[in-house]
């Protein structure tokens, strides 16, 4: 590793206004961040209630009821604020979308627990199961959309209440996890937590955050599987049916991550992984783990992506498969999987200095991941294979996704 | 429908012995009978025992213990003594293989409750719930699988202690459901008894079995689904997990039988029902109803059929899709619906004087169920992909199968 990584500019100092890449930020300022806004609060007469906003409110002791969504219904609040804190940062500033986010803080801080806690569904559903199951339960993963938030919405603003909100729920994470006698020696079902720590540590300079990341990734895949032990613990409780037969590479757990050398499971997860391996291969200098990096980046770009940047082949348990296995029908190839891969490629290039990752990253953007939101800015595609008959997309079949 | 159909030649009348089929002949005699025998005794080291013969010696109060195995684990014992049945019309006598059958129908004897029912799993597991989950539990197809091989035993062996044991379970059925006030309107949730019915009625002569036959395949997808009923019911109790979101075409009940112009759901479960359809329209000479084997047929083997005769495009759920998805590599196309399909174009020929019925028979017989066993006699095909990949067939993916 030479040294330092390549930097961006901040984005405030870009302006971008070309008829491509301007018409599609032009399209997340006019359009999505509004249709999301009322989507998460519920007022789309045509689409299923979110309740990411009511959950919220419930949690804040603002409303009565239950909490409703998938485990991670938090997620989409956060990645509403971080996309309007980019927006707020490159567009330049939009008093009404700022208030609406500084208000959405403001509620975010009422539903954090008095320790720093903060979770909707554990908090309302299950506040005796908190980290009762790492494997399925999302805590960490939406933990960590919650701090990527907040690190983009302080570097837009200036404005640090939600920094200061994340940072104590990461103190709690910090405590809670570790390799000291008392702490929880698990890591997360699903990575995320991982790269925004180290995000977190970058705009704190607190080390504790970088430090917990570096755990997380080097004790997964370590000695007996976390998941098979915690399975055991008096207050562990199955979420999800199809979990069951769990196979550890489902979550990059199977092997220490320097052992791994083939890309493997749920492929949002691997690239959520990766990213934060690549990380903290920087930021302490570890010139193994960047060449684990660079081997699962290998195997995965040359074995197992397809032609657009798409991977994960199969849509059962949204998964890679094995090398050469890119059916141009029945594959899953999910958008999110593909943002996951361009997020890997910057870092790489960043790191690395080697053009080949970004023209990776740029494959990926160009031919998937924009094709996952159309031009209306309320439709998505989720999964994006190569050949779609729609007629033979039917429900219960291979094709069902 | 002109008059009678073509018949068969009683099967002790043909002898084959030619370098192909006489080979496969002294193989089901020499290797898969006793090979299956010593399956059903739990007795071959590398297999799973299937516990076939112990469920019923523990129904008949022989052994103490639990019921073991699938719901409807006693039809492996049905089918090897059709199997036996059929080598012993066809082969010459056999007087240890007879021995051994006689003895496997006394047990079938001592396992029927006193009142004529006739069933492991419900006998041992779930005396109190009889009949109270058609969709799942298997009964009457168990009960189709018992009374083919009964009425095979005994034109083969001219001896009816088994005929008189199934045609006491058919009673029990006859009384159990029809039309009238106090019996049950449903029907099988896996075709199979209709078809086994109407033999039972040309061997014994008793017109009762063909009506409620005639029954079953009438009531049918009539009204508000039988299915969703009974879920209501006070002893309904799920079996499997997957059945979740049921959908009536699954089993076929999503429309009554002559409206179905399409070949829908499990593969397995739609031919043995067309086969029942045709069975039916001959003994009634019900043109409407030969006129909706026609359909469903042309639809079959002209938009849903693989050039293999093998049918039921998706492993999911073992089903059929829509016209023309006939992709080569994840097709399901298993070996038992091939098996179905060769009986229902049987008995179409038969009752038309049509080749092309036989055609299409002998396509699948040839291409697709010999495809089923192995030369060893112990080794099988459940499923028949036109192209296999091994290294690809990983568990939880569509080619999983």
């Amino acid at each position: 590793m030479n040294g330092e990584k390549l930097q961006s500019l901040p984005l405030g100092d870009i302006r971008i206004e070309d008829a491509f890449w301007g018409k599609y930020i032009r399209l997340v300022k006019d359009v999505i961040l509004p249709y999301q806004w009322e989507t998460l609060n519920d007022n789309v007469p045509d689409a299923e209630p979110s309740h990411c906003i009511k959950n919220f409110r419930i949690a804040a002791g603002e409303e009565k009821g239950t909490f409703q969504g998938a485990v991670f219904q938090d997620t989409d609040v956060a990645k509403w604020l971080e996309a309007a804190a980019f927006t707020l940062a490159s567009g330049g500033r939009d008093e009404m979308l700022e208030s609406l986010a500084d208000e959405t803080i403001k509620l975010i801080g009422k539903a954090q627990c008095p320790d720093g806690y903060l979770n909707t569904y554990y908090t309302i559903q299950e506040p005796d199961r908190r980290w009762s199951n790492l494997k399925e339960g999302h805590e960490l993963y939406t933990a960590g959309h919650m701090i990527e938030a907040a690190v983009a919405y302080y570097e837009a603003t200036g404005k640090d209440a939600f920094l200061k909100i994340v940072s104590r729920f990461a103190d709690v994470i910090c405590e809670k996890f570790g390799p000291d006698e008392g702490q929880c020696h698990g890591y997360p079902g699903h990575p995320e937590v991982e790269l925004a720590l180290v995000k977190l540590y970058r705009a704190t300079g607190e080390k504790r955050y970088l430090e917990v990341s570096k755990y997380f990734v080097e004790q997964r895949g370590v000695g007996e599987n976390y998941f098979f032990q915690e399975e055991k613990g008096e207050k562990y409780r199955q979420i999800f049916p199809e979990f069951k037969d769990y196979s550890p590479a489902y979550s990059q757990s199977h092997l220490p991550v320097r052992e791994q050398k083939t890309a493997e499971g749920h492929a949002v997860r691997a690239v959520y992984l990766y990213c934060a391996m690549a990380d903290l291969a920087y930021e302490y200098r570890d010139e193994s783990l960047l060449d684990a990096c660079r081997t699962l980046w290998d195997n995965m770009v040359k074995k197992r992506m397809f032609i657009t940047g798409g991977i994960g082949s199969s849509g059962l348990l949204e998964r890679f498969t094995t090398d050469y296995d890119l059916p141009n029908d029945c594959n899953y190839s999910e958008s999110c999987a593909s943002i996951g891969l361009a997020l890997f490629g910057r870092r790489m290039a960043e790191i690395t200095g080697e053009a080949k990752y970004m023209d990776v990253a740029e494959t990926a953007l160009y031919n998937t991941v924009l094709a996952g939101i159309a031009m209306d800015g309320r439709s998505f595609f989720y999964v994006n294979p190569l050949e779609v008959w729609p007629d033979n997309c039917l429900e219960r079949t291979s094709k069902e996704h």
